[in-house]
């Protein structure tokens, strides 16, 4: 009943207007549930989501659930083999179908009045319905969906943007980390009490690690712009390089990002809204771990250590990081003006056994502890940006020019009517 | 202060012309805060409320409580023996007045300031107030409040529909049954993380009663239309008919539905929003037990079994199944837009002695499993219809044509303007 | 993005005409979040907030924190010794900056980014910021902030009302009950579910006190007022008033209400939003006790125990009630539409010593009993003034003049714009 908010709406141009260059954004961007409802139309209902990953449900029948919002979704392998993406929702009278978040059916039997569709979401009897209901066109609503390494896409969008471009640049990317021959160790999910913007923007930054993530900038260079390191730290990224560039070689990746700091993105003036890249890490770390010590066998087409991380991004709500060992995925799905569901997946090789070739003490630490550091600061941040006395301030061009990316790529979404234009184009 | 829908609403006027004829109703009629504070209006604040039994209440004095979504309603017998209802709600600073359930009390005395209220809702004292106040104009608002059949029915309108076309029906059908002879067994409250309206529409139809109510199709032919039944159960139920016959002639009833599936209601084109009806049992069931096995001595006036069972039900809150032996009746309370309030009351005979004449352990079982396993549904139904995939699908024309009705019945009050018409008029 | 309700809203102007005088106010006032958010803004963004003592914060670095509905606060003690207030929010991201309730810092350091602010609130240092950061410009969002008679005051407004009148007022009748000597023994914070306004009004009348408080009733002449009384009242109160004169004519007291009933506050007419009066307790009360005796060594100036006692009152947060040994301070914070939270404070000579000069048992459950008695009372107003039958009855003219002076103070407050202008005008 609401007048939904759009370009069109005065109120909400003059609000993403009111954003100051370099800075922040205001507080009605973290604190009002018109605008959380337009971004739902404008980014989560638009653009492409990582739901979770192709080997999880490897079988004909074998399915995962997620929700978007409110809004549940079914990932389904077919009987030909295909990953498809529907609402999941019944076609009769609504009722939502799979409430597990994974499993395997036969077939899907709403439980409501057992409506019976394939598992290709074709409708297959409704029994008790009267003559002439047209069957063929009550099959469940699909939704896009796209697989590449391995990682399972969905687009609640009409008309997604075109995925190729991921496609290319993760597939040349993720090839050697071997996504498909890999398993789920451990998932751990979390709900962050902050609004979804606050997480992603903390996640383009290491301008906190120092403060926040005494083990994680052990690891790496993220906290070292080049251009403002010393000259001991420059040469340490130049030996770290030397020493990964070897094994770069053998992989055939093109996606080094050999400084430190973060490689840029998004890149809003270019719509991308996804992107890889890899880095070297610190001298005595082999891997993303806590005492920087292999943690798992090798993965994909590794067969030494020094391959530095991968790191894979799309926006609205994927990262990875992934050492020679193992993988770290995050999936992030909003849930309220003010909470977020974030969920991660540890992957080691499909192969690996728990307590004889990988620990899950020594798998975890690493990236849980980072995680709720994270969230436990975003959550201080939602209480503060909720407050009349919050005033946007400057963003580091040295260290914060990601976030300013984040807002102008969000701002932009939200310019768009949320409906059928692309959330983004690809040259 | 947000502006009140109404029909003159062009956004609400939309809404209501939004649903396709035979289907289920758009996400926003489970979904909008702003549509539910309009069916509050034209729903519940303006139709007859059943509220409780007169038997619970059989002393001046005597009270019971109910709150309609935040509106607090007290029922109260007064020392004329009339049962009066009021709102809850102090005329001096509104606080509430009753608290618990039920009870009895000498007066009404509120515990702010003692202002002191007549059984029959006078304000008798308000000691400490000035000069010249006019306690005569001062006594607790009153509610239009109606029994028949020893049920207790209110309404917050200032102008009900006419009770008299109920009365006349429910007083002849509900004789035989005694509800003045009865007495409550046990009352169990539920919960249900749904619309209201998803749960009438549960209520309407048995198409999914072989799918989700094992115990309850045994006993009855709902789940059976007899133009669509084999031959063997068309003869299934005319024996059965047969068999009930007899005592349907001694009860003096004329409600019989002499056949399988539901009878029709509600009847939005005649504006009925009650209706009584008489459907044989299954063979092998004497009662709507588990095992079909009587759980308590006869009612009222029945000298024998097989007198089926008595459905009465009357929107927007009441439903009945009455077997020989025991009645099991269900209020309805909105409390939010996505949270319904449901009490179940167990009626037997008023003689009857729990562990000698009856045990709760056979006699809650049908009627409580029955319950739990619609309100689950529902709670599923939910969070389909709150999805942005929610698209309403055909309704059966065989199995949900009182789903379509009670949508059309509701569609017609939201037309209304909720506060000075009648809900519905009775020829 | 809602539009901000205003006098220039013709639905606010209406609704806040729609009051009938020397009645409450209609159910709007304590069911509209919209009306919530504007008395944010007219109210308690606009006043002069009781925070809490300066003695708690004695040190530079010392600091106490507190939240007006969202917005965090901070009160800290500078290197100068000066108390001063700021938005508890960094500028850089809008992190809430400290998190306990009250401590010691030597810095203040954003545990985001690690930006650094001085105890007078500059930015000192922002490492990693990019050059030509100017950091003159971000230190902290000041408050004002008040000291009297130990009493910490803060303002959200940019121009607050004059605290000049207050300070003196409050400095005449407070200095002889010496705050700057004492020390806190016991807070207890409270959740009310009520608008904060619901308890404002049961604050500001005793007419409840003798059905909810036969306690507190034994020990002052607060139900008397003196033109209703009897005559042997009257007696009782002259006499009161010549035990208790001797002792004010030594603390040099000209606040004296010298007579039963409450004294008026507050002064709509003259913008008076503050007052102190000191009553005569009843025979047998040397002080707010349960039994009367005394409960700890007597404060400030005082050498009898026959002072009365002192009671002072700001809008909208702050009342007061002192004997001559302890003192019981009450802060009212809005945390919602229906949600207010409340801190009250005992208060004793800081040279007393628990279980020695004082026990805890016998200080606290005068005034912990008088406040759940009237939290649990407002919790049930609340309920019934959310209901559609509420209907704002007739105020006491001898009981309740002063729930009708706080409404139409509220009243004047909700006209004014909310922004700039000052919350009272003192003469």
């Amino acid at each position: 009943m609401a007048a939904s908010p759009s370009p069109a709406n005065p109120d909400l141009a003059a609000l993403l207007a009111s954003r100051r260059a370099g800075h922040g954004m205001p507080r009605a961007f973290y604190h009002d549930e018109t605008l959380y409802a337009h971004e739902l139309a404008t980014v989560w209902h638009a653009g492409w989501l990582f739901a979770g990953f192709a080997f999880e449900i490897p079988n004909p029948g074998d399915f995962l659930t997620l929700e978007v919002d409110a809004t549940p979704v079914l990932v389904l392998r077919g009987d030909d083999g295909a990953v498809r993406a529907f609402h999941n929702v019944c076609r009769h009278r609504g009722t939502q179908l799979c409430r597990a978040p994974s499993g395997h059916l036969r077939a899907l039997v709403c439980p409501y009045h057992s409506w019976t569709y394939s598992r290709q979401g074709e409708l297959l009897a409704c029994h008790g319905m009267h003559d002439g209901v047209d069957k063929s066109t009550l099959g469940l609503v699909p939704l896009h969906a796209e697989v590449c390494v391995d990682l399972i896409y969905v687009s609640l969008a009409q008309s997604p943007p075109a995925f190729a471009g991921m496609r290319a640049r993760f597939e040349a990317a993720g090839r050697p980390q071997g996504f498909d021959r890999a398993r789920v160790a451990k998932t751990i999910e979390y709900e962050v009490d902050a609004n979804w913007k606050l997480v992603w923007e903390n996640n383009r930054e290491c301008y906190h690690c120092t403060a926040r993530h005494p083990q994680y900038v052990k690891s790496n260079f993220d906290v070292y712009e080049e251009e403002h390191a010393s000259a001991a730290i420059r040469q340490e990224i130049a030996a770290a390089l030397a020493r990964t560039n070897a094994q770069w070689d053998v992989v055939g990746d093109d996606a080094a990002h050999p400084k430190g700091g973060l490689a840029t993105f998004p890149d809003p003036d270019h719509d991308l809204w996804y992107t890889c890249n890899r880095t070297a890490l610190a001298e005595g770390f082999a891997t993303e771990s806590l005492d920087g010590g292999r943690v798992a066998p090798l993965m994909g087409d590794y067969h030494a250590a020094d391959v530095g991380v991968l790191r894979m991004r799309s926006l609205p709500n994927f990262w990875l990081h992934a050492s020679c060992d193992h993988a770290v995925v995050t999936r992030m799905l909003p849930a309220g003006l003010r909470r977020t569901r974030m969920k991660s997946f540890w992957l080691v090789d499909h192969d690996a056994r728990e307590g004889e070739d990988y620990d899950l003490d020594r798998l975890l630490p690493f990236w849980h502890l980072t995680n709720e550091q994270d969230w436990d600061i975003c959550k201080w941040q939602q209480k503060g940006v909720d407050s009349i006395g919050y005033v946007p301030g400057p963003l580091s061009q040295r260290k914060e020019y990601n976030v300013d990316a984040f807002i102008r790529w969000y701002l932009k979404q939200m310019q768009t009517d949320g409906t059928a234009k692309p959330l983004a184009r690809i040259a």
